[in-house]
């Protein structure tokens, strides 16, 4: 029988944190979640500002004529713009917030049970607003430029369907968020106790990658804060039409991506450490 | 005696984990190798579908004419997105599967011994489904413009025969294969508990440098899940010509880092230990 | 009462390093301050004369017509130039003088108290020393060259008011900054002893970031000495009549960053502090 | 006294290891110094194999008339080959060899008494050899594209002069092996343990910076055995007219770096470390 618990200890060799609940009062009422907004507030405010600026100097290069189309930084610039900025942003904040900076991560993290309810919701409201800032400070400081230039705006490029949109999205935000749990197992953060060190870097290049696929498709977005709030500074009937893509792709992605971790996994290891407890006590 | 024996443990100083049984029936029930192999499908499907996307979305970009023609990601960007995914992979695969990723790198594993023969026909058998469903993937959402851009398969390049083609893709993999192996030295992770930290993103350069060096001979392929996956989705002839240099190229470069790793690096060690301990031997 | 205490430190868990004295007279009779004079002054010289050569050569190619236009590094490498040296140089220095090699960094740090006034003034003398230096040196090694190609220096860009410039040269500078104080943070690195590890990589990564945005805007700068000593060597008239944003706008955003940091974040923190003690002392 | 005698630790705190000796004659006798040899050899030689082919095909990109110009992978990429390389080899060979792979670094680490007389001959003459088979195969695997375009080798670029350019391979390699010698002090490797985690990086981005501002102007080299080599292997006079200028500007710049660190940096210590324990001699 001692041998029995030793043997689930050893199995065990970590426990695991209880889930977040779904609501919490007390949460409501530390400072320390109120900071936590603001701090998503601001990151997601600068990731606006730094990536749809970019994205204007982009376009202008582009579309200039000739000779001038490699004066800008291209691309790749583009999507290392928006990657670098959540490597950085992430490590800025991950100590106060978590870090997550995009409605889709917090939609993941809330299945994974996380974040509470409030939190969850405070989040989303805090980057949504932060978003709709940053493009109106990026439209603020370059208004004639914005407007020619499409604004920063993500829409369905020309050739895809909505559908093929929808599916880019989807596996897009599941590479992001896949990364995301990856990088904040709690079973690996106390195996490898260095494993954060690194945790912005990759979630980082997740996002550089998915843009260097997704840019020529959907325009890239995988954060349905980040597409809002271009379609509301630069108003258009297109990135309208196509709004609702940005939130249905990649919020099941993320789903998609808290499945596999819960169920694939770890719920894997749960069931085989179930399996392993029943077949040593019929041993026994 | 004894400080012959103390010498011994200083010359030693780090006990080699055995090598892996090449049969290991208990490995054949446990549920952590079948979740082994649905994290290597996974990881293998969402870098070719990340992959071909980005490839297809240069090829697009290289094709149109004049001014557009820098429009896309370029080969830089091609060469980041496939070192890039590498490294964002292999940080979320490595704690379940070992992130191999490619038969090349299991084959170099299994000759030094790290992994059993059923385990590494699983995981190529694993690596070569994701990457068919990959490929598909990319396809199925973009199918006119995937067939219009060659599908991104690998072929020699113009100007290039077959066995300057495999020349380039033995060294190539011998990169890769030699940055893994450095990697995961156990001797090498026993005496700097920081190296593992580092050790996805060093893995991925090497894949990114390769693809610098090799886009323009071979394509870059360096694994042969990768140009199966595209040769079986695009299904063309020249593609299935030059198909056995992307096998042949990368289990040789593989097997020559597992030899260069094992005999001279590592065998060598071991034969200076031998000698060492002649050596004290006969001095006392 | 004990428990009061426990509480107390439980809550604290850490004691804030006190702020630097204003002016601390041991300090000035210390090797250790010239020394970390003289690495900055070396550093910024490296970083002027490094990121103005790559400026130049970059210039040189896109002034050539046609085909020649993509035969340079690029924005693109430009912006990895001068977020690269960073990273490189204050990997470098950081344990000599703390790695600031930029007067609006010095200029937060001095608002955070952690530098006194004589060390910030020595340090930013330094700097402009050797950025001067440094672009003394970019153009001695090819002063055609350098004068064809605008030096290296920075002005807002045609299509900008200074009004724009200035603003974005704040928002730049707040990205950085705020990196730098996220990565120093001293209660972080007693948290996380792995901090520091990165710091010089998401420093280096801020400033990539920043000039990808800011490069078509103001040419980028976020860094005074680095826009006056070009002004000074390549000393023309648009330049120096710009020259005044690239003061006041990196030492706001400077500014703002403490700020944030210090009453948002940690400073927020302190006032929970007192209000839990408040708390707990009424609720015994 | 016994609190001299503390003074005394707590200024020094780090025994400094001694000084190499010059010539060691049981280090002639151990496999380890061969290995270390085999280890710089083989590492040469990958290094200029990836990066002579990667910059063969950015020249066959560059000469191909108007649209294709952007069709390979650029000046930023022939940077990133460079550097990155040298961060996956640094990688790979640190902990066997050391890293240097460049007669420069083995210069400075000579200078510095790191490394023995015969131990600095043997690198170089390895790293010599590895060059020249390295560049020799990748002229074997494409000999025709080889010869047309000046295969991979390093010269003064058109208008520059040679004293343009050694002041360039001068402040280039001070770059260099300003990294390498503050990522290896021991003084700060054994206060920040984890210091060597990122060595790699910075040095190999330290590579990746110098490339983007020398390549147009000497090519970039800052290693001696990378520009012999090419010039043994594609044999043309204006590269062997410029030869000297790629040992005497690399040799020179580690030589500064090398009196740079011992003399400001860890000398000036070592001066206060005996005027402190003087003040507190005469204190007393």
């Amino acid at each position: 029988m001692s041998k029995d618990l030793e043997n689930g200890n050893a199995a065990k060799d970590f426990s695991e944190p209880p889930p977040t609940p779904l609501i919490d009062l007390a949460e409501l009422k530390s400072w320390s979640l109120y900071r936590a907004c603001i701090v998503e507030l601001v990151a997601t405010l600068l990731f606006l500002y730094i990536g749809v600026t970019a994205l204007i100097g982009h376009a202008r290069a582009q579309a200039a004529a000739g000779g001038d189309s490699c004066g800008g930084i291209g691309l790749l610039g583009v999507a290392w713009v928006f990657g670098g900025m959540i490597f950085v942003l992430v490590y800025c904040t991950a100590g106060v917030s978590g870090g997550h900076l995009n409605p889709a991560v917090t939609f993941g993290m809330f299945l994974a049970r996380k974040v509470s309810i409030p939190r969850a919701l405070l989040y989303v409201a805090s980057q949504v607003a932060g978003a709709i800032f940053g493009a109106g400070l990026a439209k603020g400081f370059q208004a004639s430029f914005y407007n020619g230039n499409m604004g920063g705006a993500t829409f369905i490029q020309n050739g895809y369907t909505k559908a093929e949109g929808l599916g880019a999205e989807i596996i897009g935000t599941f590479v992001l968020a896949y990364t995301v749990f990856s990088a904040t197992d709690p079973k690996r953060v106390a195996r490898d106790s260095h494993v954060p060190v690194l945790a912005p870097l990759p979630i980082g290049f997740a996002v550089f990658m998915v843009h260097l696929a997704l840019l020529p498709v959907t325009g890239s977005s995988v954060n349905p804060a980040r597409s809002f709030a271009t379609a509301v500074i630069y108003n258009n009937s297109r990135v309208w039409n196509d709004q609702w893509v940005y939130w249905v792709g990649p919020l099941l992605g993320a789903a998609l991506a808290a499945m596999y971790h819960q169920y694939i996994l770890r719920g894997g290891a749960r069931a085989v450490r179930a399996l392993n407890s029943f077949r040593s006590s019929s041993m026994h």
